[in-house]
């Protein structure tokens, strides 16, 4: 495993003068696992330079395939994703890992700390992991997570994992930018259901029940296909895969890893990729925009004109509607 | 009870014409509870008619005082909201409710129409009452939730009562355009320490220990006030105020809204109500502001601009920050 996370302290020095900036994406292509920390930290710090950083990558991106891996607390995610690093890695690829599970063990390095399993990896040269927190962005996870996946682009790495937590909006919002999703779900958890409710089956290409040894594992094989089956689908249209696995074993893994090639063969033969990316790429470009618009009317805070407006509103002179409008054409928009 | 919720079909007809909305405004002014009910529903769909809703009734806004109530399930909401109006009442309060609790009895009539305790009030025209979906509002809650209260103080209320679940982030997003927050909870439900992890103890004006008949009643009261204790405050400043209650048996009922009038009386005293006023102003226009801009962003959705923008970034030809500002450009921003 490449030092990514281990080393995060020394990495995160004042990148502040713009000529560092394409210096760090150099070093990150030739394979620096400090750059490429610093590269990250600089996505996820939200800083100054972010633009110039995603300037100097956008030639790199788009070759790999982005893989979401979610799931509920307790199916085995982290323990599934290092079997499947490992098993990525025997059918050749270079392998980067961003985990946004705050109950994963080796997500939040400030708040977990236990990276014990991951460190399956800590000496090959082909792996990058990353803990990215869940928290506390400006512009949220949706902003940070694409940009730290186009430099783990730039680094090399033709497979990203992308592992989150399987609940809430956020979650759902960045599985949106894999190219492929796994949806971990494990024996006797009413995962099916709640997969259903979450709306986490519309956006599963591959469904893992993990813990296959346990009781249940059949019914809940059998929910979801049943699930599957009731979908309606188009000729040549992608049918959900489910497999099956006991990754505290290392079973099952490489199903998991053919069923990843071959949804990634079926993105390519359909042109799906492609689509798949720019629908991606638009909302990121329309978040990033709508983050300027909030710092802009932000901005307006500390001077006198919102204030002045508000009190307007407060006092029954004004309605907000009004004040709204008033507040934009002061932005010029 | 006006019949504000008992005739939400009939009430709903189309109101397009802007020549309606002053109308309807006078209607509400002269206490006509099918007029509260169109205006308050206008609000809730977030009709193109809204901005004109809000000018009618700005002259009339900003002389009720709005107490938010909230708790988690099960801690007695529905009860002491009940009694609370009662008493309320008696002080000759004209008091509106908007319950925006998924879980409450009297909230989403679509849900689960049950709003058995209520009728209470069901002959009195002093007071209205409103259950308002939390899902499913262009711009969300806190976008149709003002504006509903403004309606409510348009139609002559001198108390409007906002209760919502005391979970999540939307809730206390809702609590904050309360004059005074209100926050029940129930002996050994954990409910102070998970009152602080939510954020919930700094927004809190008076707690209601409800349920003070069961076991731990002192315990939790004990809680509550070391935590006050233990917050600094300078000299003037509003300290929390400890009320028990056991709304099911109509007691303690009294004391909440003496303690409610009480922090009126300190709002005002200390020039509070008007500065809370305008902070709350401040965030609702920003809000409708961001809305707009917003709404301005998807209109690009259909057109060309963002599609050619999103293949460019797509194939490393443009990066996200670049074609964010080429399509604020666009916006005129």
């Amino acid at each position: 495993m490449s030092d990514v996370q281990n080393a995060p302290a020394a990495a995160t020095g004042p990148v502040r003068r713009s000529r560092d900036v394409p210096m760090l994406v150099e070093r990150a292509r030739a394979g620096d696992p400090r750059a490429v920390a610093r590269l990250i930290t600089l996505v996820e710090s939200g800083d100054e330079v972010l633009p110039q950083v995603a300037a100097a990558l956008a030639p790199y991106g788009g070759q790999a395939q982005v893989v979401g891996l979610t799931g509920s607390p307790g199916v085995g995610k982290s323990t599934t994703t290092n079997e499947l690093v490992r098993a990525l890695r025997a059918r050749g690829h270079r392998v980067g890992v961003l985990a946004i599970d705050p109950s994963s063990p080796f997500t939040g390095g400030a708040i977990l700390g236990d990276r014990v399993r991951m460190q399956d990896h800590a000496t090959d040269p082909g792996v990058y992991i990353r803990s990215m927190s869940s928290r506390g962005h400006l512009g949220g996870l949706s902003a940070a997570t694409p940009q730290a996946v186009r430099v783990l682009e730039g680094a090399g790495c033709d497979v990203v994992l992308v592992e989150t937590v399987g609940v809430g909006q956020a979650e759902v919002e960045v599985a949106s930018l894999a190219d492929t999703t796994l949806v971990l779900l494990a024996p006797g958890m009413g995962d099916a259901i709640q997969a259903v409710k979450a709306g986490i089956l519309e956006i599963a290409d591959v469904f893992v029940v993990n813990k296959a040894d346990r009781d249940g594992a059949d019914a809940t094989v059998r929910d979801i296909q049943g699930m599957i089956a009731l979908g309606e689908r188009g000729p040549g249209e992608w049918r959900p895969q489910v497999v099956r696995s006991i990754a505290a074993r290392a079973e099952g893994i490489d199903d998991i890893a053919a069923a990843i090639d071959k949804h990634r063969d079926w993105l390519e033969r359909h042109g799906e990729l492609r689509r798949r990316r720019e629908t991606r790429a638009a909302a990121e470009i329309e978040a990033i925009a709508l983050g300027v618009l909030r710092a802009r009317i932000g901005s307006l805070r500390d001077g006198t004109q919102l204030p002045t407006l508000a009190a307007k509103v407060a006092e029954g002179a004004l309605d907000p509607y009004a004040a709204a409008e008033d507040l934009l054409a002061q932005l010029g928009s």
